[in-house]
């Protein structure tokens, strides 16, 4: 057992990271830096198991995370950053977790169930896909996280992860691995501007955390509001309104969300004071992650990754060191 | 593409070996390791997955089967015999051909298949389970095998890495993989002298290689042969008969097989003649294995099979290397 607390959290690197990522999780791992031992993962060896014919987006979008990552404030003198694929530990934590739960209980993770819902993608999920939650927990007991900071829809997912803690503890007898739980970001699925789904990459949806002044703005005016609120003195509905959610996530002024709101419903505000306001709002947030993003090095950034997925290699070979005591297949 | 001739061969440290792994592969593998570079895996990952609550028994028999393959003339001068948990390239090659081939194809493997209908093992099959054919052709594609002499219970798993190996090929625009054709052994499912099912440690019904003569003597003379054959003069049934089965498996006399079988139908041939006649062959079989055993100094094994999974490793991480560039994910 431990009392010390670690933080693992990640990125998929299948695209550049948008203000969802950041109110869902960036914001929160920024804050935890200090107060916790932090691992930063990005999961290139995840995003394959669903972009496995489309690798180069994957490489080429480690580097695009990793900017985001410096650029909003993560510090690599703080967080260890690592590349999945470069702690081959992991790998083998995987396999001997694989022992330990049902494929009964892998197709009731919700993503999996989805997909077996709709008969065209049932019979092609990938043995990959199914698994990944295995891989998960590969990743947070390597490092012996314990806590996550996630979206409420990874909540299934640690739960899994959990599970299979108990269940390795229980079967070899052992207190090694560590269950972990999850911190809530604020806002756990921000909508996208076209306020049809999650804000997204492959949706075409999300406001980027490396979009320009001009580009931001442009999304924001171009954002679904109540399509019944055509005059200033119209009521209008703050519910499914795109620019209310974006409100909701980014103004921390409660009072004064709260008296638009009440102007909104009553008629008297118009769309565009409101979107100049978020507008505002957003160009203040992102100003300092593009002035930061300026200043990062490129011909750096592998080194640091490289060095980062050392550090984490030594942390996640002990562990693994561990796990092969405890199961008795070691050999020397 | 390669001209060079590659054997993979292996067994799961699940229990000692016998007389049906002998004929079904053993016997095989000691003429191949003169004309192919030979790999003998010991498969302690492979028998964890359906012996992950059991770990110690698979430890001890990585020593057993490793005798076992001495004594019955494997030579560690010809061939590499490695230990498949000290080769961890294995793990990541297994990952990344986990996207590469759907759980529904999986299903179809006649052993997890035979699970699924029995209704109270489908729900606990593990992930781990489900997936030891994709392991199987991690193991298979990393030493670039071409041949793999197996029973015919084992066909349908090399057709499985066959199918990731073109899979892969194609995804990645390669030739990097090389498939594996089967090289049967004489007697594929050599019978359990109880003549109940094939020969196995876990139903007590098997000639191991390490008995010792009393004990072959007495289980040969235990075997189930014609129940209706009571009289010498009886007429006896050859099919079915234990005896002769092994003898189909181990008499190399094909004339004298037949007209002993045309006696023994006839009627005029004893049980114990024959039983006599077996037991001399089996002893005269397994007295050079017993003599080599010997020989074996213990404080050596480990070194040994260390140093070979060391070598294997050199040749697995240059397959990875490849895998990882051609699906581009390396990083210096």
């Amino acid at each position: 057992m431990q009392n010390k607390r670690v933080v693992l959290t990640g990125d998929r690197p299948t695209g550049p990271l948008h203000l969802g990522h950041y109110i869902g999780s960036l914001k929160n791992r920024i804050s935890l830096q200090d107060g916790y031992e932090c691992f930063v993962m990005i999961a290139d060896v995840q995003a394959l198991s669903d972009n496995f014919d489309n690798p180069q987006k994957i490489k080429k979008n480690v580097i695009e995370v990793f900017k985001d990552y410096i650029a909003t404030g993560i510090d690599p003198q703080k967080c260890t950053i690592l590349i999945q694929s470069l702690v081959p530990e992991l790998f083998e934590l995987t396999t001997y977790y694989m022992n330990l739960i049902s494929v009964t209980r892998l197709e009731r993770n919700p993503t999996i169930k989805n997909e077996l819902q709709h008969k065209s993608f049932a019979n092609s999920i990938t043995a990959g896909f199914l698994s990944y939650p295995i891989s998960q927990a590969a990743d947070i007991t390597a490092f012996k996280a314990t806590h996550i900071p996630v979206g409420d829809d990874q909540i299934a997912l640690i739960e899994v992860s959990n599970e299979i803690v108990r269940r390795f503890n229980r079967v070899y007898n052992t207190d090694i691995l560590v269950e972990s739980e999850v911190i809530l970001g604020k806002t756990s699925r921000l909508i996208g501007i076209d306020g049809v789904a999650k804000a997204s990459k492959s949706l075409n949806n999300a406001i980027f955390l490396s979009d320009s002044p001009e580009v931001v703005k442009q999304k924001v005016y171009s954002m679904y509001t109540d399509p019944n609120h055509i005059k200033v003195s119209d009521q209008g509905r703050v519910e499914g309104n795109v620019v209310f959610a974006y409100l909701d996530a980014f103004l921390n002024d409660e009072d004064e969300l709260a008296s638009l709101k009440s102007q909104y419903r009553r008629g008297g505000l118009g769309d565009s004071v409101l979107k100049s306001l978020l507008n505002e709002i957003l160009q203040s947030l992102l100003a300092p992650i593009a002035e930061k993003r300026a200043t990062i090095i490129e011909e750096t950034i592998l080194e640091t990754l490289v060095h980062g997925s050392e550090v984490a290699r030594g942390v996640a070979a002990t562990t693994l060191r561990a796990v092969r005591d405890v199961i008795g297949i070691t050999y020397n």
